[in-house]
């Protein structure tokens, strides 16, 4: 399904339709991350939906007003954006500050500015924003090098550590800011001829005749296809394929952690599951995908889509998170999740969006768009605090004791407390949010040549365009997740029938129903299409079960067994202590699974019986701890992105049945 | 009752004795690798136990036999030797080999070569002995100073990594070596005279107007206890207790992991659990135990026992195991106890046992060998192979994967297989079992002023002292613990009565009995003790109970909620997937509670249903998941320490019930 023929378009419609934005076809202006070539699905961008209020539209207000200025504090205050400056300067190494990484978090950074201004022009944000593309830009060398780790006198070479040293992934983040900055209607943007003349230099330096090895941490081949597709300049595509086919054999030097910590333990086409280091492992897949839409790579299209699956079924927590391993932030083997101390990282959760939107595109299943929907409720909207102004860099679901403050004043260690910490010394993840935020609208709708598909639900209006220059726009109204009702409103007239498609959670297995034409039906999970021709006013209403209801895990999970979760639409709840008085109370809950969760007084509440626990000593015991006569009270829960939003409490996604 | 009024001996008696050996009394020749002045208990050494056969014995000639050459083979091939010899020819750092710490290695074989010399004198092993400790000897500097990794030219100055660079942890397994060496026989040998200078140099380097500090890892404390004790030298007590006190103030930098990693985040007696690195934890209490017994530091001691019970209560796996953490090989929060990937380091182990030993001699509480008895069986037991030139580093109670087969010729990662590997990069493990194993009689019976103490049951020989030079001679025939019956006859005669006292384990709660003088009678768990006049060929016999039984794990141990292990006597038993075939068969297993296990043919089998398992997908459902009819089979189980000796195989210790 990845050729022209097979999803019926031919690379001159696809360019009618806006899908591919060569720069000698005008001005991209629409904010789109991801515009493959050839695809099921044509992504619309953040000039084309607009989130007006709700989760959403208050994330991104969160994300503008608090998140992006907090981030820039702290580039500043940490010296990482200093670096560019004492590299100009000639003060490296002496003056460097932060790890190896630094350079990225900065064009992280710039990456979100630029989304947020094609999303809503700014003189001072886009003043902000040309003044550090200038502090960067004065650090690239003659020859295109920029990286304020390597290359000078008392440094390490460049390219001298490929395993650990992240030099291509710097590149690859410069790279994806650059063409978050060109396809916000800047394609000549300072910025934009920076990241060139860096990726120019990977591909002379690692092209076909030289350096035959790949970077530790992926992310340039997913930044180099997409360089390709901003530019036209087909060596970008070539050197991304050439990096995505020389890893898995064993290019890189063995670590502690073993080749699969980065994906050079096996080729793409032969993996059957994502293994190693979470967020290498999907932000390359996210590559692998690009590069397969651009070359028609039905093959490894087919492998990255099979490995998904896989780690869907096993690899996957309640939340969408991945990666439960601390020790090298990895995927453990199939079906070890526990939920105490799982990691679970933002970055993860963001990297398994972007692959997903990939897939959505290429493929069109809706189970992409379901990950997607469970994985920015419950893993993207947990990091960040209330106020923007402190992040969770892990997203565990179940939190044992207090832990201590983090430190408002200094970076944190990235998984010390039961409160989100203002930054990081390693801080990927703030920066990962903000670029997140800022381009959240664009994986909302998608359009193709029948209609227009609604992915996600929230507060807004959808601009999608049909062949033939024919413009669809759709006001959405709905207070989803707080209320399963969706309102679409089409608000422009054609005189031929299109389709207008929804998507029907995999969750909303009983009840849900869409109105259409004056009639209401019940649907089924996965997607639902109204084909006619629509008139202004005309409106369709899915109406998805909101009733909170209990989910059960796999056998297999070993570590949740004989528990339950609580979840209402796409959110999973949790309880958390600071609603349950008592020392260990939170531990000492267990649930009857015969009185299903209910809302009260606009909380959701479980039936519980709190147990009482044995007496300390050996815990292992001939007989099973007596449970004591049980007495039974309605505990709340909150949304799991919510917990830990008042002050230090331990938390529990997964509930021990009675 | 750590004074001498508490415990009713004097320091005169203590010496008469033989508990308290200053080399002025003569030559020490019982080979004890603990010798407090003051304590409930006075241990008998590896000449006065004799293990002459059955699981013990076993172990013990394994060691002789494979271990002790194996583990000189690989300190040799892997040059960590050679770095003695490269110091003293002026060749490091450039040939220097191996981690910062493997001086110890090499310090750690020769105090097991010193045990094992004592316990039976060999002039082959003899000269081998002699001729490392000349290599180890030729490299130390003219101040003392001792330490292939800093100190010269192009290496790190001396003391200038304390956090993480293991300089005294170093100083003090030379010098638990050179306490090896006096205690048997040798007090003023080669290698004592090294490991005196090396500590004085400790001593003037951080004594009280020296460096304030200490090292990242304990070692040292138990190690300078102990020199005093060999030597009589007071400032090597005063340095421990200097080193012990000065702990818990944040004396060291911050890390990554935190101060609790080395146990620097609270003074020892404000703690309330171990915490941190597992092994720095455990070798730390132990010294502090050392410490509290020579100073009479009653508040010290009970610090330590209170935190041994809460760490034994709440964060002790089922085998005796230590310290669940991969990432920093640390203790988890109360109750985080996941079987998989559970780390439960052969070393935590050993330190367990050398820990619970000190705390026995001190209280003489059973608990403390009630624990070492099952961290003998199911942690240091299943460290090495049957053939005794593979060992575990790690100890998983749930083995998921095959895993990859370790190389046979190169180090191995710590935690990479389901199979022992040869040898480790960072290779604590095989050392410490070298020495343990050596010294493993001395593990087993004490004597006071009223008798002896049986501790541990196996195949051998005691020989106990009372005051005023009375001798006692036992005589233990047992096959246990392939089978219950201990029979205790004594081959001496005393015209005076003296008690002979028994442990009975905590699990051997139904159906002990001892039989003694013609009369059998229901004994419980505890102590259970004869006294009377006894003439040689006296027998008591200690009747253990064993059944196979099942094990229910606290309800608080989420990670095995819903689960039961099967024992039988101090075994903790596995199902393992040679055993089962199948695919995934061991996980598939749910056993039957109502049917307890039974041993058929002299395997222990119990009664599990297979169920059938969901098809993939996701992993996180509406319902429970339907088992499928259950087909009730008898399973076989095996001893948890013999599993992985039949190639590469999965694991489980906890089997979920129907």
């Amino acid at each position: 399904m990845m050729t022209s023929e097979t999803v019926g378009l031919d690379e001159a419609h696809m360019q009618d339709t806006g899908a591919h934005e060569p720069p000698a076809h005008g001005t991209p202006t629409r904010g789109r991350p991801v515009v493959p070539s050839r695809a099921r699905l044509r992504p619309l961008g953040t000039r084309d939906v607009r989130l007006t209020g709700g989760h959403w539209g208050e994330f991104q207000e969160r994300n503008r007003r608090a998140v992006l200025p907090h981030v820039e504090h702290w580039v500043e205050r940490t010296g990482w954006l200093g670096n560019f400056d004492a590299a100009r300067a000639g003060r490296l190494p002496a003056d460097r500050r932060g790890r190896e990484f630094s350079d990225s978090e900065v064009y992280k950074l710039l990456e979100a500015m630029a989304w947020e201004l094609g999303r809503e022009p700014d003189p001072e944000l886009e003043d902000r924003f040309h003044e550090i593309v200038a502090r960067v830009a004065a650090a690239q060398e003659p020859d295109g090098y920029l990286n304020t780790k390597f290359g000078r006198p008392g440094q390490g070479p460049r390219w001298s550590d490929l395993e650990m040293g992240h030099e291509l992934y710097c590149v690859g983040h410069l790279v994806q800011a650059a063409v978050a900055r060109a396809r916000t209607g800047h394609p000549d943007d300072l910025l934009v001829r920076v990241a060139r003349r860096a990726a120019d230099l990977v591909c002379a330096e690692f092209g076909p005749d030289g350096r035959g090895t790949v970077d530790g941490h992926p992310e340039i081949e997913s930044a180099l296809v997409e360089l390709y597709r901003v530019t036209g300049e087909r060596r970008y595509l070539e050197q991304a394929r050439l990096f995505v086919e020389r890893r898995g054999h064993h290019v890189l030097d063995e670590i502690e952690f073993g080749r699969e910590y980065f994906q050079d333990d096996v080729p793409a086409r032969d993996a059957h599951v994502f293994r190693g280091h979470a967020v290498r492992a999907v932000y390359l897949a996210a590559g692998q995908v690009d590069l397969a839409d651009e070359t028609g790579d039905d093959a490894l299209l087919a492998a990255v889509a099979r490995q998904w699956r896989h780690t869907v079924a096993a690899r996957t927590y309640l939340t969408g998170g991945m990666g439960a391993r601390h020790q090298d932030e990895a995927f453990a083997e199939d079906f070890a999740l526990p939920p105490d101390r799982a990691y679970s990282e933002t970055c993860a959760g963001i990297g398994s969006v972007m692959l997903a939107w990939r897939l959505l595109l290429a493929e069109g299943d809706p189970a992409y768009a379901d990950l997607i929907e469970r994985t920015l409720f419950n893993v993207v909207s947990t990091s960040p605090s209330a106020d923007g102004r402190a992040f969770f860099y892990t997203n565990t679901l179940h939190r044992r004791e207090l832990g201590a403050v983090p430190a408002a004043d200094e970076p944190s260690p990235r998984a010390s407390s039961s409160l989100r910490a203002p930054w990081f010394e390693v801080s990927c993840c703030p920066t990962n949010l903000a670029r997140t935020l800022a381009s959240l609208a664009a994986y909302v709708a998608t359009s193709d040549d029948e209609g227009v598909q609604l992915h996600q639900y929230a507060e807004g209006t959808v601009e999608g365009r049909l062949p033939g220059g024919r413009g669809v726009r759709l006001v959405v109204t709905t207070r989803y997740p707080a209320d399963g009702e969706v309102r679409v409103r089409v608000d422009s007239d054609d005189e031929r029938p299109w389709t207008l498609s929804l998507r029907v959670p995999a969750w909303a297995r009983d009840g849900a129903t869409l109105t259409a034409g004056g009639t209401t039906r019940p649907v089924a999970p996965g997607t639902v299409a109204e084909r006619r021709t629509w008139r202004r006013g005309d409106e369709v209403v899915l109406s998805l079960p909101m009733a909170p209801r209990f989910t059960h895990p796999d056998p297999r999970i070993d570590a949740v067994r004989g528990c339950v979760a609580v979840e209402r639409g796409p959110l999973v709840l949790a309880v958390e202590s600071v609603d349950v008085p008592g020392l260990d109370a939170v531990d000492r809950l267990r649930v009857d699974p015969a009185v299903p969760p209910e809302v009260v007084d606009g909380r959701v509440v479980v039936r519980c019986a709190r147990v009482a626990l044995p007496e300390p000593g050996w815990p292992y015991r001939h007989d099973p701890a007596p449970v004591g006569a049980p007495e039974f009270e309605d505990v709340p829960l909150v949304p799991y992105h919510e917990w830990a939003n008042r002050g230090p409490s331990t938390m529990r996604v997964w509930l021990p049945a009675i």
